[in-house]
């Protein structure tokens, strides 16, 4: 099973559980803004592993934003699923390039 | 193929060429700190969708993301696997957990 | 007229002003949640030119950080002063310290 | 005196001191990159607050932003009057405006 997969079924199977013996029941619990919250904080960790060209931190720090972010999509009822559809809809990286690089306002 | 590698596929055949003619080719050729920074601003966008309870936009804004984490994971060498093989070393979400309800000061 | 009184004037009156003719009321129209954006995305940018040692870079972005915080103030009915009476309220960096290293959780 | 300026003053006379003692010595003794990161937390704290429409957070959360972006300022030899200098010299909101509209890529 692909790592990514695994770690959202353990995600959402601790999701409901004991907030005293997990530490995601605990954030969900806690709820959205918080651990989005969660995912701004670890994105700002990977722009500084980065730019300090860390390169074993950045990938601790890359870990953790997916982690935090696969909780925040479970929270709201989104899979990484949803999310590879929506990269497979953008039809390869011509249709994400050409979002990307229109200007967002 | 799974669509996550698919995109880093299409991302690391892109990265040396035209910075005319492709969205990531211009990104990597601004260097990393502007590929962070972007980083750091879909993590700001993923936030603000989640707390105005924007299902379809935080799908597109974790597509987004993703991608630009892809890029910069690229940039610095780093693989999607080397990101899966840290999340099974941290030995499934018992072994995260504890890792992230550690103080990290 | 202290700099920051005279940034939070100006903002003030072209707030509400022609969305066409001033970039505060262009901003202003697009809402609390796209303002927040513009926060959240300058304080990457602070980061940024902070690790990357960019003095004068870092001070840019500082004010260009100011500038768009003050607009978001704005928008929520907040003044400048409502900040620093909560600067005086917390009765010097004792107490602002004391708050900091509490821990947040 | 003003706030901003008493808080830069207790910020600059703590900075050299006692890291068990002191928040801010503390902090400064563990980097730029620890201080940035600070910055960028607080950021995502005042997004948050703002896009769930909580006043009284926003005021505290905008206060503790000033409080580390001063000392991230204070470490790369920065004062707010250099900031200040910089908004002055923008010219008033029309020159702001005219940079903050000008699109950054």
């Amino acid at each position: 099973m692909d790592a990514f997969d695994r770690l959202e079924s353990v995600i959402t199977s601790r999701m409901g559980g004991d907030p005293a013996a997990s530490y995601v029941a605990k954030l969900h619990a806690r709820g959205t803004a918080k651990i989005a919250q969660k995912v701004g904080e670890e994105a700002v960790e990977c722009v500084i592993a980065a730019c300090g060209d860390d390169r074993n931190g950045l990938i601790g720090e890359a870990a953790d934003l997916l982690f935090h972010l696969t909780i925040l999509l479970a929270d709201r009822g989104i899979t990484l699923d949803d999310v590879r559809a929506e990269l497979t809809r953008r039809d390869g990286v011509s249709g994400i390039a050409e979002k990307a690089a229109r200007p967002k306002e």
